[in-house]
């Protein structure tokens, strides 16, 4: 199966949005063993857009359209798939009455330029969106499919998932699909990790894939063509153990603060948070997943001195000794999280996010890191030399796998390498 | 200047690696006043290189490629060149001594195919490349530059502000340069502010282009070639007006915490926030803007009841008479907020984010979203039928929206369309 992919959209080609569409699909039909000849980033424009229609219909079995799917005057596709197609633009009443649905749901009415959206090439085959407005639909033309799918990254990647990847299924039965596993590390280089795995000398017929998703890494396994699931796992069992502590999970969909919550949840434990540095990150990261109240109490962003002493305790004399960014307020921190929440389990980060507040001592990207429990308060120190935004995305990191680690019974001192 | 942009390399297209090199040129493009018609990543294919380069050389004034330089069997981008515009390839003695002079330094000689490095179209300007082994080159083809430079990011990103971008500025001095301007906006739909700016007339030397990054719209006004920046300003003041309210910026890197955050450093203000649904995403929003301390004292997240009564003050009465989520609540977590914090501004959500809790009065995605202030508390309902990431980003956005509408004079209570 030959796939060209044309990702449509003026914003592409501004240095405005990097197109993420295109790479995302070609992972996922290099899985199903698809062959994608070429991707192309379009303008907003009947013209080239016609034209690289015309171009990959030539050449490939299955044509992919991204973007130009919205209500405005900009969005192009549909007319575009349709002159091509030869064919003309109908109206399909079930997207109209979803339209307005939408739109009643959100108080609004639907305008003239939404029903657009409504408009497919005639003979098409619609298919819902429920993660968008705009529903996708294909084509055939000249026994090419002709798949159009929206420009959003979220919605592309559901439709990718439910119906993309199951129609080439149904469409192409040749392709043969392959045996993947996963595992979640975090705290260690993707070169240390990959050290690791390539010491077992697992063979060739496993290919291991390292994917940093920054501040972690996912180890995707695919087993090639004829190795069963049990193989496939036992492989994945010994990369693992070797990576024991590091590893933190081999469900693909499993993030870091899912597997914490799971944790808690299991043990009928709750934890408060105070952060400075992470600013409500580190809580926002725990109440994105559903049913946090089961697990989470309180949280309190105690970005001024003022707030560490009134709402944690933290003496006034420890800012001024040791300053707000120390192991000791850390630990103040977290012993009075834990006094005045009666969590479980306290968590506090104090940190200097920069760019600005470095001294030789403690440069910018010096952050500690508390967690307190009845049996004590441990803090670690840690130095992360990264801009702001990822500053603070690999501290809440490494704040909630202090708390796996606690809840797993791990060290919580450790190198990293 | 037109320019086509093509990426070489198998890799780009497996879902292996990310085309970023396309993505970094078309902005700085963009920067010079060039038109990116289109990016294109194609395999390392010797038939399908040379179509495409024919194509872009029919359409544009300029082609740059990336790829495809090394010494191995699959770099194909010096000859598929040289086919095209019906040359030899010459070998360049210059290049030849620095490969060798760069194998010695890493104690090894130089191999047949590394000498492939130092072949180049006969009549092509040869440019060294200081930062990795494989020199770049310049070919005329029919009027046409075409520009071949290296796939390594780093040595792209070297050789585009060394040697391309002086180039340009030499070989296109008459380029003109399409002035762009940006409006972002939150509040309303797409569909609407689509409606809005068509309804304006602005002719067809302006084109205005959407970019819904959720839960905010931006808005591109392009003028053609010959327009003045004084008149796209004037096309951007009457957008700006007809969307009054609902448009907050017109610098393009603003973001509204960024707009949110500037109102109040300009006024000397701050604000403190707590949260229930939002779980600290608010707040870390705030707290990703440097100079956070400037403008935010402390933020709570009350996301359990007991944690509302004792860090707000909010009354277990209200608890029980209105709900968790509820405007009596919002209003009392508001005012127990600002009376704590003493800051000037307090902002606090309380709302059901799903998947679980809804009821028939208030299904899941309704908020409240208060807002105090010395001179009074006012209180939203807004009902958010989304996802519950969707819905804490727009909940979070929808709460530093009020709080500029409040710095910016603006009715609070508004309808939404």
């Amino acid at each position: 199966m030959k796939v060209t992919i044309l990702a449509i959209g003026d914003e592409l080609l501004s240095g405005r949005t990097l197109d993420t569409n295109s790479h995302f699909l070609s992972g996922k039909l290099a899985e199903t063993g698809g062959e994608v000849l070429e991707t192309r980033v379009l303008r907003d424009e009947a013209e080239q857009i016609e034209k690289a229609l015309r171009d990959a219909l030539s050449s490939s079995d299955m044509v992919i359209t991204t973007g130009g799917l919205g209500p405005t005057t900009d969005d192009l596709t549909r007319f575009s798939v349709a002159k091509v197609a030869g064919r003309e633009l109908k109206e399909d009443s079930a997207s109209i009455q979803r339209l307005e649905e939408r739109a009643r749901a959100k108080g609004r009415e639907l305008y003239e330029n939404g029903r657009l959206q409504a408009l497919f090439p005639e003979g098409s085959k619609i298919i819902e969106n429920p993660t968008g407005t705009a529903n996708s639909f294909i084509t055939e033309i000249e026994q090419v499919s002709v798949f159009s799918l929206p420009g959003v990254p979220r919605e592309l990647k559901y439709l990718t998932e439910h119906e993309l990847l199951p129609f080439i299924a149904g469409r192409f039965p040749g392709t043969k699909i392959r045996q993947s596993c996963y595992l979640h590390c975090f705290g260690y280089s993707e070169s240390w990790v990959g050290s690791v795995v390539e010491g077992l000398e697992i063979g060739d017929s496993f290919n291991v894939a390292y994917r940093p998703d920054f501040p972690e890494i996912m180890l995707t396994i695919t087993g090639r063509e004829g190795v069963s699931p049990g193989d496939l796992e036992k492989v994945r069992d010994s990369i693992e153990g070797a990576l024991a502590g590091v590893a933190y999970s081999s469900n693909k969909k499993d993030s870091l603060e899912e597997h914490v919550s799971c944790l808690l949840r299991d043990t009928g434990q709750i934890v408060a948070i105070a952060e400075s540095c992470t600013g409500g990150l580190l809580s926002s990261r725990l109440v994105a997943i559903a049913g946090a109240s089961e697990i989470f109490s309180q949280g309190l962003v105690t970005y001024s001195n003022s707030s560490k002493v009134s709402l944690l305790g933290v003496s006034e004399e420890s800012l001024n000794t040791y300053g707000a960014v120390s192991s000791e307020v850390a630990r103040e921190m977290a012993k009075g999280l834990l006094e005045h929440s009666k969590a479980d389990f306290s968590l506090v980060t104090t940190g200097i996010a920069g760019p600005g507040g470095g001294s030789e001592d403690k440069p910018v990207g010096t952050v500690y890191i508390g967690i307190g429990h009845r049996d004590g308060v441990t803090v670690i120190r840690r130095e992360f030399p990264y801009s702001r935004s990822q500053f603070r995305q690999i501290t809440a990191s490494s704040a909630l796998d202090l708390l796996r680690r606690k809840l797993s019974g791990l060290e919580l001192e450790f190198e990293i390498r």
